[in-house]
């Protein structure tokens, strides 16, 4: 490593390289921004002006290439990850890389093989396992403090559909949405689903069914351990970003509620009412993103396992393939019929 | 019908029965009720003295033969149900059933015919329908305060098992248990279903598995309109009755909580606290009990149907039976595989 | 006694009045109704048709004298109340009587004298001490559960305010609506107060300020234990009755919400909300009236203490007094400067 | 001003300072922070090396006397505050001082009227302000959304008392604590506090009282307007830091709750449980210390009033050395009886 600080590099300034340049010139002082590339060089100088970032690359290869850097964060399309870990890990890199690693297990495995033989450290963008919700919920479960747990329950309904050309390269509603919550499950869990069965619809936008997707989805997960799962898909809830879990089990249950900008109610002749959820993932993730860097930056200066490991970015696109196979074919199906 | 007040007979005098005496004696000064019977003769007496009702009628006959009484209210165990309609049925008198109506369709069928061919009237002891906040989420769906229904979630949770030798002659948890929710499915959507599928296991009790039952399921249901729902069961919640539905639509949301015995909130050192929620059934729905005697009351009274009819009490029975048999075969069923 | 139940009369027909006898006749089995009587001949024979009471007693004096009654209720004027306790003790009835028992310290000492006299039994109708909340918050304070108590607040605040003829007749804000809560006061905290400051205002209805009243008052309360408390009153609550407690100690608080006609949330694209609280003390503490009922029977039958005592009525009436005075002479005032 | 950024200078490393400057440095990129100075040079040096500050001044004059800066943070003890205010804004400097200002008014005076002489902006450090349950709850008066305000409370509690050699030069709990909650009220209602009655005792810790101090006190406001207030202070709540607001008025009321690490509720056989609330006040008010020094930073730059001017320094000194004589003149003391 590059000294005592963790040398980066940020392949993408788009929405979430932008987070990522700002949580880790702003909130990490244990890494240092080197350089940051884009195909769209304006917006990839416009996050190095905001974030103190010394270089502009011409390309994610001379980030790559550059032998001051340590670790590089590929925040770029889901189509370019591959090839960039693959690239990264030759180099020697560390790799933090958004989530999906990608849409296919052929080239996830390729990627993964390229890691392990290069040996460095690979975390996915799960951000959500460190919200503050999730992670009690989860200490909950792996504590013992509600038993054995025998249901799960996965809410994640978003504001509003993203714009229909994004929703006809995301990989459908399974592996572009449903994804975070397959990884919630795992976590939460502390298991692997062995089978899945999916009901949905298309009930926000017709437009969604015609570009072969679902706007609405309902999941059942059965764990290798017994329990059962489910996961409510929504992609447009009204009032706002609707992300909630539960877990029930032998001794009690534990189970999140929204996020609030404030906690203020209100009681008129009409109602006794509370503003809006959060809206925006942005805002209601927001200390989780800068607490998965901080698990990145921690895991490659001690030089151990990060907390999201390139399997834990396989198994949910395996779990989005059984979903989406499920619907498809009516039936529930197993995850060891989904292979690369 | 006798004077201006509805005369009513009890068959069974075990703790609904009782409930329901309690109710037509103390809540409804519209009704009289003048005789009770019960196998259990001591049983029938001590209901008789608390409740002021003047004759303990040798057998259910007698009160059925008896030109004083209107209506009967069967409270007797299940098996018994199918042949007392009849008899009550061919004496002219409405009837009131607990639920379910029977376990074999068949039978069932030739309860409802010898209904509709006395034209007498028949209403099913769905008391949750009642129960204040289902009332309130049926109203929001009705209403259209939500919007068009896309998602529904019932969870439905016991305190604790019944005894084993109750669980053997209940007919399982989808007769038993779920077929609550299965009515409560149907009321707060207000469509029917034409799909099932279920997951479950023996999560609580292995005792229960070798009795042949399932102690916890997760039921996935289509509704013809598209909405999709779960049901969530569980034997045995050790914070106590776990009663909540959420109904998600195009213009929101509506989900309801537990209901308390107080609403104290204690904050000491280790934690911001509540008691328990109600415990048991017949202190959670209390009010339902009520509200639905006096909605039969009124219908015969005002002679117009009941607001749970016979078939409201039929097709709970098919989809328990198709849950079963979702579980056994393990694919979604629909409900028309589902014969008499 | 007269025999196993005991025999009750009621004197007053008006809203309280028939709240008791429906309590008595439907709820309360142990006790048995024989007589009612009020001014308003008309409204007592409703009462006594709804709650088959078999005699409509022509004055309370005939009640009072009546060898079969062992109990009154007085729920007639507070302007007839003590002459009525003195009649009734001299006849050796036991008496249940509304607050507050006079406006008159003199007089009622003038009754309290009677009842000691004559050896009977007085309860004062405080129901709101037999509300499942202040139930729940009394036994945290008498267990230690919090610890200390350290501060103590009162919200109180009514829907609407009763009309101005009312108003006028009701002894003033202190009198007829704060006395409910000095009595909560002392009631939570287990101790006496000894020094009261009061702020206050006409903020609701100019109307009640020319009739020598306040509509918004901020009692504060020193307890000789060194407990401070507050009460919060308004004759206005737009949302509805607003009626909250909490006490906070050295080793925690305890706080009371609102009681909700059902336990739904709706969300919205303009907000997350529920309906608003109960709006009217009847509803609001419907299950309190039968409990104070039930008490002073169960006390009287075992010939025990009542647990609202004739002091519990005198003292709350000592506080409303040095309210007011405090008010009007814009300082703190002992309540050892009340005297009757 | 120097530049596109404001360049400001710290004066005091101590808690509150180290956390302007983080926000300074990682937070506002509208500021560059070019010097901090502190008695402990150490502490100084700390602060610079972990906020890229390029200059630990010898003292405080130095950085006053820096024709770089524009403006100086004044985060040093409260007897230091005049002078360093008076010395600033003889130099031209915009200052940014936390509270209270002084616990003397003469001395406050003399800033005041150097900071006006000056011409140079000045803002108090009332950071809660700036929380977004207070100006949610200030936004709703202001709007009328709940209608005319009538009654005011503000519940204020720290989790445990600082030690006693901070208590003994504090200037006691209505300088040191209570200061808060007399701006909040003044913020909350928009009007002025013309009266104040203080009723508190020694209920936490007897040397608090031996060192002339309360730790718990209730304070009674009554405003211009008529709206009467209260505040609720102790020193010690043991489930954490306890801030809670309450406005009441003409067409309803709003009311915040505490704000918790997590929205995740626990049921066990005991209980529903959350954890406690955000216990301390770096973390409970962490956003507000943001956005108020952003605002300040606007006001600097935009040359426009600052949003906590020096009046809103002083006055919460009046009302707290009011609040002192009422508690110790057991009486209500109206403002305009305290001068300088």
């Amino acid at each position: 490593m590059n000294g005592k600080k963790l040398h980066c590099g940020i392949i993408g300034a788009g929405r979430i390289g932008r987070v990522h340049a700002e949580t880790l010139a702003f909130r990490l002082p244990e890494s240092q921004l080197l350089a940051i590339a884009d195909l769209n060089r304006e917006a990839a100088q416009a996050v190095a002006a905001r974030c103190n970032i010394p270089k502009v690359a011409a390309s994610p290869t001379e980030i790559i290439a550059d032998p001051e850097i340590d670790a590089v964060l590929i925040c770029s399309p889901t189509a370019t990850h591959v090839d960039l870990i693959v690239q990264a890990a030759q180099a020697g890199k560390h790799i933090f890389c958004e989530k999906p690693i990608a849409f296919s297990l052929q080239k996830i495995d390729d990627a993964l093989a390229a890691v392990n033989t290069a040996g460095v450290l690979l975390q996915i963008g799960f951000n959500r396992r460190f919200d503050a919700n999730f992670v009690r919920v989860r200490q909950a479960v792996a504590s013992g403090e509600i038993g054995v747990p025998n249901l799960l329950h996965i809410v994640s309904r978003d504001p509003a559909p993203p714009p229909l050309s994004y929703i006809r390269s995301s990989g459908g509603i399974f592996l572009d949405m449903t994804i975070h919550d397959f990884d919630m499950a795992r976590f939460l869990v502390g298991d692997e689903v062995e089978e899945i069965y999916t009901a949905g619809g298309v009930m926000v936008d017709p437009a969604i069914g015609e570009a072969g997707d679902l706007d609405t989805a309902l999941v059942v997960l059965r764990f290798r351990n017994g329990v059962i799962g489910t996961i409510d898909n929504s992609r447009k809830a009204v009032y706002g970003y609707d992300q909630r879990v539960e877990v029930f089990g032998s001794k009690g249950k534990i189970a999140t509620e929204n996020v609030y900008p404030n906690q203020a109610t209100i009681s008129t002749c009409k109602s006794v009412s509370t503003d809006l959820p959060l809206n925006f993932f942005m805002e209601r993730y927001t200390e989780s993103f800068v607490l998965e860097l901080q698990a990145f930056i921690q895991a490659v200066i001690e030089q151990r396992p990060t907390p999201v490991s390139g399997m834990d970015g396989r198994i949910p696109v395996v779990m989005a393939l059984a979903a989406r196979k499920s619907f498809d074919e009516h039936r529930p199906v197993r995850l060891e019929e989904i292979s690369a």
